[in-house]
């Protein structure tokens, strides 16, 4: 992308996302409701979003809370292995993935699946396959920190090999090794978060500790950050932008143990822009990478939202209503000059 | 080590220390001096101790602090390329090390050396090596985080090589590639820590994000643990218990890009007998690693204290005088019962 003044999105879409609930939902739900067309809606509430009533209650709320904007909530459920088939295809027009968290690897995944036995999840993942509903992996290992998605890897390769026609999203890669993953298997996509496209664990804590920037997964090695890089710029088709945007409060991140989570949903597009242009990729790149290849991946149809960014310094706020933001306090390059609907 | 009711310690040492200046060393010095014969004290004030006369001040300063506990504070200067061999035998007698930082790589090192030139270096470490002053260094590069100490070991057989007659103290090591280094240079030596024998990264940031735990060097994986944790067990004569304790204040800590430090003085002895009773190890090793291997690499003389320890439970305070040590309000298997001086 050369250094340009204004560039136009189309229907940007944010393939992973937190909303949380209650007040943080009132709260931070518009921040991706108003330069975003739809998103993904992570299932990790407390307890997790399991059943129809809980996804349909759970929509209402964010529709609620996200006003007049123009804005799909693409709704999942926390994937359990006892999920039959009738069961899913009552489903299916509810939601648009389910999210498979192994148990207890971060925020809210305590009730995840503890064991990846083939045969306990074919009855699951076979009717999935069938209605065509994409699989979301959280693919970490209770391993050592560094490590974890790593050696999850053989965990995708497995349930690839197993279950052909399902399709897998990889969500927020943060590796070499999950990249590499992508190639071998037709049906394993991935997403990527903005902050991993820009940080490594020297961010988190090669200088001060900086618990805003402290997620999971956590930030990797710098060949790591480069292979993903190449993937978002060149617009690989296996590959889609999911912010990961996760709000905590304040307090939260600032305490003694603090929580995983980096919060990026109002600075995303902009961050994106910055980095295509700063590393010459297309525009079409960006357009594929934000939109266009989660389209075709999920055959998704989106509404329509025509985003405007202009190079025009954009300071970073402290805070959103208590959520304290990636860059909180610093200066973009590029802002948002205007949101067009329909 | 059998488990056991109680053991005594002779002359504990603390091979290195930060006693900070003002308030902080005030507040703190005396938790070292209760246990510990003692202690390599570290140059990195602001400005940093480099004259003779900023080391008896800061000396004096140390005695005042200390009050009337019997504990000997081995001064450090801080090392410049400019000392020449005059300047050296003239402070001779007031110091037991120099201490050399890498410029920008840890809590006040700005003024640190920057270049690893040899033939820069060679008046001042010749000196050194004739006078036998032993160079403590902080061997860290400005690489990526998990790598800076792997990186540096090759500065390390630089100094080992041009430098044969000089003592070099690799300090706090977290590595395999430096416990590697020890074997292959007569003139390498190295200090360890507690909090390096105990956690690895995923205790700073697997889970909830730690500061309390954050300290530089990193903690590094568990195989480098290992190889640490095998070398003092072993009560291996080339290495030797430096805490590397660092006192910040809490609320240095617990804020948005916490600094670097874990504080262990008032609790090392104790987690060293739990460590060394839970692996079985010889209370000979222990001796030898928490003071014999230091009397000899520096061939010192150490004030006598003898300090009994009870398998009785400790609970770790939440704070000494604001500053929050490790495993703050946690319970340790051993108890300080008794300490004899003279």
């Amino acid at each position: 992308m050369p250094s340009t003044n204004q560039i136009t999105l189309n229907a940007p879409l944010d393939m992973h996302l937190h909303l949380r609930d209650g007040e943080m939902l009132e709260n931070i739900a518009k921040e991706s409701a108003r330069t975003f067309s739809a998103a993904i809606v992570m299932p990790n509430l407390v307890p997790p979003v399991s059943t129809k009533e809980e996804v349909t209650a759970y929509k209402t709320r964010i529709m609620n809370a996200v006003g007049s904007e123009t804005f799909t909530p693409y709704m999942t459920l926390f994937f359990k292995p006892g999920y039959d088939k009738a069961f899913l295809a009552s489903v299916k027009d509810d939601i648009t993935a389910i999210k498979l968290y192994p148990a207890g690897i971060t925020t809210n995944s305590e009730g995840g699946v503890s064991g990846f036995d083939v045969e306990e999840l074919r009855p699951a993942l076979d009717a999935m396959a069938e209605l065509d509903i994409p699989l979301c992996v959280h693919g970490e290992t209770n391993g050592f920190v560094m490590d974890r998605e790593a050696e999850f890897v053989s965990i995708y390769e497995k349930l690839a090999s197993a279950f052909p026609k399902l399709k897998i999203i990889m969500e927020h890669i943060t590796t070499k090794a999950s990249v590499d993953a992508l190639d071998r298997f037709e049906n394993l996509y991935a997403t990527i978060t903005i902050h991993h496209l820009l940080i490594t664990l020297d961010d988190v804590a090669g200088g001060m500790l900086q618990p805003h920037l402290f997620c999971k997964p956590i930030a990797k090695r710098p060949e790591d950050r480069e292979a993903l890089l190449k993937m978002a710029l060149a617009g690989h088709p296996k590959v889609m932008f999911g912010s990961d945007s996760a709000p905590h409060p304040k307090h939260a991140k600032e305490a003694c143990g603090c929580a995983a989570g980096v919060f990026t949903a109002p600075i995303a597009l902009q961050l994106l822009t910055e980095l295509f242009e700063k590393n010459s990729a297309p525009l079409e790149n960006l357009q594929a990478f934000v939109s266009g290849n989660a389209q075709k991946i999920y055959t998704i149809k989106v509404p329509q939202k025509t985003v405007i960014l202009e190079k025009k310094a954009f300071h970073v706020p402290a805070d959103y209503k208590g959520v304290v933001p990636m860059y909180a306090g610093e200066t973009l390059a590029y802002s948002i000059k205007e949101v067009r609907h329909g």
